[in-house]
């Protein structure tokens, strides 16, 4: 077959992410497959079996980030890589990760009984825990892989019943030889659900994003004074959730304030004493900032961190912020990213040039080599949640978009 | 000894009040001794001790309420009562419920050994589970003593590990085999800190509150839209936090809103799926009302309910509203209130007549019999917190106040 006119096995990619989707399977429909869990452990052994059956050579490094390789017809070029992670949220979706993975193999299923040889190596890859839902950050085995954290740091992360992430990559049996270190690569491929509404409003099927929005993580602490309910007087409280609920309401409205470009959300709250009797003393939640435009992003924050100190000052409810975590944005590579819209539109698929709100591990493969995403409509826009869907044919669109961006990046000398 | 020149011994309740406050001591100064832990066992064993060391005779009820009885000169007239409880807060503090039963112990030693004899029987008691932040509802002990709770669902009510509290009672040898079921009762005292800021305020010793606000509790479900929070537009979130935010405030301005007379709190919430990365979709909390004017109560409330639903409506945040718990404003008995503040001051100290803003005991056994309640001064009107305290003299004038009462009624025919 003329390579330009391969496509990839659509029924087969279906069954795949079918099949993946058992492993965890809640009740309405979704996936529960924390990092590094048993479920995780499950997917993984299923993902290298299958790249056993298609010849790949399989490598675990020491994050149980997990490694198929395909040689090339030079193999001392560097190679091509493409993939995604396994892991899924807390009672997340049965596409985000996952179908970047599974469309991955897709390709290397349909390139291996096409018999095609291509000139550089072929790397497909799952990256150990990108959900950072169980462990946090987010991301962290591409980040060490790709020398921006710590091998040793990310090992220490606990989750909520105190176990490290070194010790459970070690219990299910994915703590690898080979370093988590990076290689040269020509270039990275990620394929992923969009996780926004963006594509199906304008009725676009293939989303080539120009890179990722900026990520900003912030940790707010509150401290009140806890009195029994009934005996203390409205004035002269300290009441650390009423605090909280207008910097709440100050997050939700600063895009407004800071004219769009942006989003900023609290997702994670925590109220002590939390009795229902009981002034609150004691919260800490969460603030998310993502915009294109860091400086944009920044200055947000800082016209926000006024209002909070305003805030805690005038209901004399001391706070601590801790600035978490910042990763910046991060714009793919220009080529890439036409080659993803120019080889969609050759598909005969509607394109969009877009940008990803989200995080991927593209954000940190992006450091190591030129990158680029390749997004398919989430029906609704919604994403981690049990619902999170996206039409099988879509599906096979971006798989087979995946294809031959591969195809053609894998000849290029 | 004239039994007007009596007075309670100081250092003795003191001591006391020091024991009892090792049994579940942190390390802050405070006590964390919940209802039917190992702790409030211990608790209740050295309370049955020190009763049995004055003779009293002791009877356990089905609720695990502790009864210590001394005969009157007639043992056939109705009992004047008196306690409170020993169980308390999660890290609450040394004084709140252990104080009425040490110091209704302290009368009743100094009664025993100056050999009085009063006309009626006298019984102290400690009602069981009057916090209730282990097993809610609060107070429910009593209630069922007073008739207005069934003892099985009080037996059913289960703990946040879902220890039922009938099986907790067994456990810890406190389930007794007397009916919980009242008996005529000539009246009751209950000796308590004030827990608000009123009488330090006001620089008065004694406080004889008038009555207790009435209570009205509601639990708020709000349905959000669950989202990952980059790729989602601000515009068309449906972000559950934020709409409990407005409602908090909305909360909190109430009783300025109904030009005062009440109080108004959000004490406990809940944020499904708490994720920083999520777009909260599922959240809980609660509202607590207190007023001395029911109606006044019901009015806020009925504007409180027209704020929340304009709320969800405009956030697209369907709410569900269940109205959890309604206690009346109870008014003592006016004789029994005017006594203690006429013994106060026929004892040297400085009264107050006041409400009080916390629900006791009391409020249940003012359905039962003529009740009175005596309060002393809260530092800094702190309550519910480790570093809880009242002045050992104020303990002492209390218990004073508290003997006196007790002689009084106890020989009315």
């Amino acid at each position: 077959m003329e390579t330009g006119k391969m496509r990839v096995n659509g029924a087969r990619l279906r069954a795949s992410l079918e099949e993946m989707a058992k492993i965890g399977a809640t009740p309405a429909g979704g996936v529960h497959r924390l990092a590094l869990s048993d479920e995780d452990k499950r997917a993984r052994d299923l993902f290298v079996k299958w790249l056993k059956e298609i010849d790949f050579t399989v490598t675990v490094d020491e994050m149980g980030n997990i490694f198929g390789r395909r040689p090339g017809r030079d193999d001392t070029l560097a190679p091509v890589m493409c993939g995604s992670h396994v892991d899924s949220q807390p009672k997340g979706g049965r596409f985000d990760g996952i179908l970047g993975v599974m469309g991955a193999l897709e390709t290397m299923r349909t390139i291996h009984e096409n018999k095609v040889q291509t000139e550089r190596p072929l790397v497909i890859v799952d990256w150990t825990n990108e959900e950072g839902s169980r462990f946090a950050p987010a991301m962290v085995s591409s980040g060490v892989w790709a020398g921006a954290l710590e091998r040793d740091w990310a090992y220490s992360r606990t989750d909520i019943n105190g176990r490290k992430q070194g010790d459970e990559l070690e219990r299910i049996g994915y703590k690898g030889a080979a370093p988590a270190k990076k290689w040269t690569t020509h270039a990275y491929y990620e394929y992923h659900i969009e996780q926004g509404p963006t594509l199906e409003r304008l009725g676009k099927t293939i989303g080539a994003p120009k890179g990722i929005l900026c990520l900003h993580w912030y940790d707010v602490y509150l401290q009140g004074e806890a009195n029994q309910v009934g005996p203390t007087p409205m004035e002269g409280r300290h009441d650390a959730l009423c605090a909280a609920a207008e910097m709440i309401l100050a997050t939700n409205t600063l895009p407004e304030r800071m004219k769009g470009n942006m989003v900023a959300t609290v997702g994670e709250i925590q109220n002590g004493p939390n009795s229902r009797n009981i002034i609150p003393d004691k919260v800490h939640f969460t603030v998310d900032i993502r915009s294109w435009d860091d400086d944009h992003a920044l200055r947000a924050w800082e016209l926000l961190k006024k209002d909070f100190q305003e805030i805690a000052a005038r209901r004399g409810t001391p706070i601590r912020i801790e600035e978490t975590w910042r990763v910046p944005h991060a714009p793919f590579n220009d080529r890439l990213v036409q080659r993803v819209l120019d080889t969609a539109k050759e598909l005969g698929y509607s394109t969009h040039h877009m940008v990803s709100g989200a995080g991927h591990d593209a954000s940190y493969m992006n450091q190591v080599c030129p990158t680029a995403m390749i997004f398919v409509p989430s029906i609704g826009g919604r994403s981690h949640v049990e619902v999170e869907n996206t039409k099988w044919e879509d599906c096979e669109a971006g798989a087979n978009v995946l294809l031959h961006c591969i195809m053609k990046t894998a000849n290029e000398r």
